[in-house]
């Protein structure tokens, strides 16, 4: 078995997709959960500066989405063909837009603007987003795309947690139900919800 | 031959790599260039309400990312395997990653705030991360990853002006002589040279 490790922060957010991914593999993995205040001892060793990093035998993996799709890909959880694989990356990348309006407003350090910022989104932005992401997934059976369980829908549960906070909205999922389904998917294999009762909790 | 339409803007920035891909593979394309000014008309009809969209036989693909991805994968311009295509996917979100930091910039309402990023990213962001891309892009002869010509290196090329301006670096191919390289690799393919001599020009 290669030595596999995965270099994050104590949090879900980018880094849980690819815990979630590799528990579903079966592949076993050293967690490595780097404290805010240990970071800066850390980051020139990853190669972006950046985590999450996944290491396999010493070599480094980095960007979030991308690791994400090549476990996907590794794991039979990728698109059968190219139009699904698109299909997948599509609907992720308008995941990642959601998740980039809403990070603009929760990381603006400036008070009043982000105030203005953020009713800004509420009232022109989330809920058209939010409405379409819900239409994608109600098409999709319950998934993020190509209606089966792929890659795409561990990304989607796995920063699901932090897509609340940042939005603001903590009953996201009884607003739609339909987002609950798709980490219902993920979390219904057994490696994946055994590793969910036993990771170390965090509230995003 | 299928009807493929390209809809975006006059302007490079993320439509250009999916023209260039298009270029490339030997497609006729139409290539629908909608003014600022007529997109509210057009915006309903675009999956996401954002363009660039590429409609192939009325089938309608969004996000400019996996639309590249998909076209490269289809016209020999992927990874030969997972670990270079991973490559690919990581070295684009980084660039991306860039783009998105000279974005929030440029696209900063907020005068004074607008200032205050942009020196803040001139100072403690711009630099590391370009001289990052530039040993990328020398590990890769010339290429953003795999080395070889792949369609990571359309994406560069297609949204280089977009950069630029975005980055307030008018001269940067000049500090990065690399960067020019991929550009140049791209443009060395006959149809793609001969579709940037015939098309209308923009400034990004």
């Amino acid at each position: 078995m290669p030595k596999t490790v995965l270099y994050y922060f104590p949090a879900k957010a980018l880094g849980e997709a690819i815990r979630l991914l590799l528990a579903y593999s079966g592949q076993e993995f050293e967690d490595h959960r780097i404290k805010f205040e240990d970071w800066g001892s850390f980051k020139s060793l990853m190669p972006f500066g950046q985590m999450p990093v996944l290491e396999i035998d010493g070599k480094k993996y980095a960007q979030s989405t991308a690791i994400a799709r090549y476990l996907g890909q590794k794991n039979g959880l990728a698109g059968d063909n190219l139009e699904e694989s698109f299909e997948i990356d599509q609907n992720i990348e308008f995941l990642i837009d959601i998740r980039d309006e809403a990070a603009e407003v929760h990381y603006e350090k400036d008070v009043k603007l982000k105030a203005t910022k953020y009713e800004d989104n509420l009232k022109n932005k989330y809920p058209a987003m939010l409405k379409k992401l819900d239409e994608i997934i109600k098409q999709n059976k319950g998934h993020i795309a190509a209606g089966k369980l792929t890659w795409g829908d561990f990304v989607f549960a796995g920063s699901f947690d932090y897509m609340k906070v940042m939005l603001r909205m903590p009953d996201l999922e009884k607003k739609y139900p339909s987002f609950k389904q798709v980490i219902d998917a993920v979390y219904a294999d057994e490696k994946v919800r055994t590793y969910g009762e036993k990771c170390p909790k965090t509230e995003f």
